[in-house]
């Protein structure tokens, strides 16, 4: 039996669509209301967040240290430490948004990327996936930030990071699992296939 | 300069509430949208959840290995494989939840807790955070689903779980996030502090 599964033989577990309603269109936010047939026979509503999805990129510097922002997030009501990320626009591939996010967040172009894996971040109540990219052979250029966003950028080295994730002072859950996977790759323990960025990005 | 921060001194990021409206409030999900006053004078909105909170619990069981949950994930549309976890009730203690939920879910209760850390798993659109515990000492008995709730207990070893991570078919972001805590735990990096579980709950 696999860890994740949408398998025949998880039927126990499963839950039916018998209805799907978009009960909310913000400008950002859309959440749909689904009614479900629960494994038991009987229903249940679901409510969830429809989302595009996104990418996060650990950009790593020629001497090592990592590149990260510093950010305002209204929700939290104060600035915290992330790496570089963002949503994809329609139809984007998810490479091509990490390349996109991080030259206008941050400035910088990579010439070696790595694709490390996926992260589910709120399974309860959104369908996101954040798509996690490494990134090396960094060049710094000029940023260009969308309108209404605002942040700095930062460096810290992977001991830095560990440290402020030990103490409770880096608490962004992509941010973290950049850090379990930049940590699990220095020490060799998880593989990284490295490949030279597109020339047409 | 710290990672995470509200002070003054990161003014030039801060976003200030003009207007606040609750613009849906579904049966589970309460979403508001905010118009915000930016640093550089203009003015946004911000649509996010208003979460109640949450606990993860990290169970260990004698022999070493861990207890975790397959549970079907309507936004996900497949079943994923966590660390036990569950909301706040409203006024509830954050340890407090963490072992009713464990007993709920799984039916075990453990002599030792420790608390490790809070995650924010969606920082853009949802105010969540999610309290780590660790549990050990455990001790199996019955657990008592609620309504709805169609959930198996599953057991891993570290490894297992590592590998799992490493070929992506454990995404969860809490659960990723609980390994990694884990894993420094256990190779002395980053410290718990074992309490006795309170006979009162």
């Amino acid at each position: 039996m696999k860890p994740e599964s949408g398998s025949s033989e998880d039927a126990h577990l499963r839950e039916h669509c018998l209805q799907s309603a978009a009960v909310y269109e913000g400008s950002f936010l859309k959440v749909k209301r689904d009614i479900v047939r629960l494994p038991d026979g009987g229903e249940a509503s679901r409510e969830y967040i429809v989302h595009p999805g996104a990418v996060m990129i650990v950009p790593i510097l020629d001497d090592g240290r990592l590149l990260l922002e510093r950010q305002y997030r209204y929700p939290m009501g104060r600035v915290m430490l992330e790496f570089p990320a963002g949503k994809l626009d329609a139809g984007e591939a998810a490479l091509h948004c990490a390349q996109r996010e991080l030259l206008e967040e941050t400035g910088y172009s990579a010439r070696e990327w790595a694709h490390a894996g996926v992260l589910h971040n709120a399974i309860a109540y959104s369908d996101e996936g954040i798509e996690i990219f490494f990134a090396k052979g960094l060049t710094a250029g000029q940023r260009s930030l969308d309108v209404g966003e605002f942040l700095d950028i930062v460096t810290h080295s992977t001991a830095e990071l560990d440290a402020f994730a030990a103490a409770g002072s880096m608490t962004d859950a992509k941010t973290l699992i950049g850090l379990l996977w930049l940590t699990r790759w220095q020490s060799g323990q998880w593989a990284l296939d490295w490949r030279p960025a597109q020339a047409s990005v």
